[in-house]
């Protein structure tokens, strides 16, 4: 099959999936709809109308819908009024079926009371153990973990292992790790499901576990905590406490989304816009993005001000007027391109104290030979188009000044942001440019004040 | 432990092993080395000197190298001096135990004369799967996917299908899922190890294995792949030809460098820089970065010989030169806004073609709602700080024009790069921003040559 006749196989089954609903065909529905992987699943839930989806609530036990909803990845107001349309009964024992972590999040979406509701209509054992999740700071180990993990002691054998392994299956959210803590339930060792199954029956697992377990602590940071499964290869990790206790597990598929998560942010942040939501109304975006636009537009108002200041210089020569956009607009692409690369650099470097001097150095050079370049191209420029090589000249300087200038601020400023404990993707690209036009204006003028009496 | 104690406790482990090194103690190095994780291992190794890595070549087997050579993420420069300092033998003989994957992106990586060379030093087995693998396109899943995957025909029980698990187990890549096929090698079907593991060992795969496996195929787009591996959660997808024959597997920790890939181009193409290599000399970063800078630099003499035509404009209202920046600044910064939705929107999409007009109509609203915002604050404050409300109304009605026109042009030029074929990551925020600087002082002086008279 090729993509399309995929799409189109795919399209038919939701066709025939919604004749099934629409002649109330139980039977049929429930064939049809329980082959569907889950991620297809929920891609048919969310094309129902309200009234559609009540009947697949009759239809689908809270588990079956359970392993659908933990592959929506719908936004926060569908999921809550997805919520809100079940009766709180049937909610409450979808959610409970729910792997934990996933159970958290949704619930974390709707406010204290119904929490509580939903938590007051479970078991006391699935209750505890989402209460045990919900008061995890977000972004962390502990938010991201999930409790269906398996894990056992280190004086069984294989065999045993298997077969606590196989009643375990269905309930752990991955069985290709097992975990091997001690009777205080720390952490003492990890095994594989392939060592399980490459090793003979009789083997205790104290022998061929591996002692030097790779975890994460439950406050860990989410983005560190991704940096560790790149840097592994791993499908899973445990998460423990301070003292090695075993809290849970993090997933791949999970880390995959912070992934996606660090990746949005870095880039929103260097275009001074949060892009998370693509598909809102002109209203809604504009919400979004004004903040950002007036804040710059009052930082922009020290720019003019500052131009403002030398109107007289620009009305006795007022060719000035001409080349301010091009070197504050090529002082800002240069400073986009250091702040990008050093945000960049901060994410990745494992021991940022160390090269902060380095950095800046670097960055001075590169701003230094960048804007020699550009300069010297200008200056060629300008001689020869306004036959004024003495103007050529002030423009180069500015040029390479303002170059350097801005590449030095794109460093500097996340690296100092970093160092504060902020995140330094916040010092967006907008801002770094703005900031620069700024520097690029009052070096300009200055240079042209300077030679002023000789290029007119 | 904490992960300074842990990092401690690495450290002494490494500064362990490079003893023995000195002590030329094999037992010790190979007993300590040996119980490092495969990353860690590739830590170590890049830390050494070339001395040092010469003496590990000869205290570790090729298969032994390359699992760590597996794991290593290096620039190409120092991977291409590792494999050119081993004996070549040596080297073809690391190169046919790692998987055929990684093998292939590091013969990518020399000339093909290298990579005859090594070739003809290998079993002609390990040879023809490697062959069979490096004239698949750069990008595609061809190129990502591994041969060393798990299939099985379905008229086996569970338990002859564990047994040959057990066998396979040693080399596969994952043996996680495990791919039925039919005798002509074509996809049928496909168990997860869970599956196996909870059935009893007389069931047939037959009767267990799931009918509809999701694959992609040979050709596909490797970003398009691992949108897939976030849609469905998987660990691994089967790739297929277009006649559904098994062709290899992609696994999910290939996936997470994708998805890397992915985010870092997209943020290179809104800084206008690669960011991909962050630690080099300034004169190899200032090589990468000038050639973005001049060119829109040359864009931007576009706008600077604009300006100059309202020369005359400009010395009769020297007022005039105090604002162009900060409505070229402005509307730049609404285009970068613009720019970075319509690249994320495209990369997420699935229905390009449909949501061209709406997405374009959305913008344009956008723009002109942040536009009149933006307008009627800076058209509140040039009336009180200049006192002179008609040239509020002309900055202000620029501003707003100036700021529609550029949120079109951040949202156009991405649809349309990406309809002709392109990478819509390319048209990148400086690019946007220098052309908006143009259209935004062709608007200013034009609205402002209307109402001279007026504000004079």
């Amino acid at each position: 099959m090729n993509d399309l006749e995929e799409k189109n196989e795919l399209d038919t089954r939701y066709e025939v999936l919604k004749i099934a609903l629409q002649e109330q065909n139980l039977s049929d529905f429930r064939e049809n709809f329980l082959e569907l992987h889950i991620y297809e699943q929920g891609q048919f839930y969310e094309s129902l109308t309200e009234k559609e989806r009540a009947q697949m609530y009759s239809y689908l036990s809270p588990k079956e819908l359970a392993d659908m909803f933990d592959s929506l990845e719908e936004d926060e107001d569908a999921l809550k009024e997805y919520l809100e349309e079940m009766r709180p009964s049937y909610a409450a024992a979808m959610l409970s079926a729910m792997y934990t972590d996933n159970a958290v999040d949704l619930l974390n979406l709707l406010g204290k009371k119904d929490t509580a509701k939903y938590l007051s209509l479970m078991s006391p054992e699935a209750a505890a153990e989402i209460k045990e999740l919900l008061h995890y700071e977000d972004e962390t180990a502990g938010a991201i973990m999930t409790t269906e993990y398996v894990s056992i002691l280190a004086n069984q054998s294989v065999g045993s292992a298997m077969r606590y392994l196989k009643k375990e299956a269905a309930v752990a959210e991955t069985i290709y790790y097992i975990y091997v803590v001690n009777d205080q339930n720390q952490l003492v060792g990890v095994i594989s499901l392939r060592d399980l199954i490459v090793n003979e029956d009789e083997t205790f697992i104290s022998e061929i576990m591996s002692e030097r377990v790779i975890s994460v602590h439950v406050g860990d940071d989410q983005f560190d905590v991704a940096q560790t499964f790149r840097d592994y290869d791993f499908l899973a990790l445990p998460v423990t406490d301070y003292e090695d206790h075993l809290l849970g597990i993090v997933t791949v598929d999970d880390i995959i989304d912070v992934i996606d998560e660090e990746a949005t942010s870095d880039y929103s942040g260097l275009a001074g816009v949060n892009v998370e939501e693509v598909s809102e109304s002109p209203l809604k975006a504009s919400t979004r993005r004004l903040p950002w636009l007036i804040t710059l537009l009052f930082l922009g108002m020290a720019t003019a001000t500052l131009i403002a200041k030398y109107e007289v210089l620009v009305s006795e020569a007022s060719i000035l007027a001409v080349f301010i956009s091009l070197i504050t607009g090529t002082a800002g692409n240069a400073g986009t391109q250091s702040l990008a690369v050093a945000v960049r650099r901060l994410a990745i470097s494992d021991d940022k104290e160390k090269s902060f001097i380095r950095v800046l150095i670097s960055e001075i050079l590169t701003g230094l030979i960048t804007g020699a370049v550009t300069g010297i191209t200008i200056f060629g420029i300008v001689a020869v188009w306004k036959g004024n090589p003495i103007l050529g000249f002030v423009i180069g300087m500015a040029m390479m000044a303002a170059i350097t200038v801005a590449n030095l601020a794109g460093s500097l400023i996340p690296m100092l942001m970093d160092r504060l404990g902020f995140d330094p993707a916040v010092a967006s690209g907008p801002f770094i440019t703005t900031l620069s036009d700024l520097t690029s204006v009052l070096i300009y003028f200055n240079i042209a004040a300077l030679f002023m009496s000789h290029f007119q």
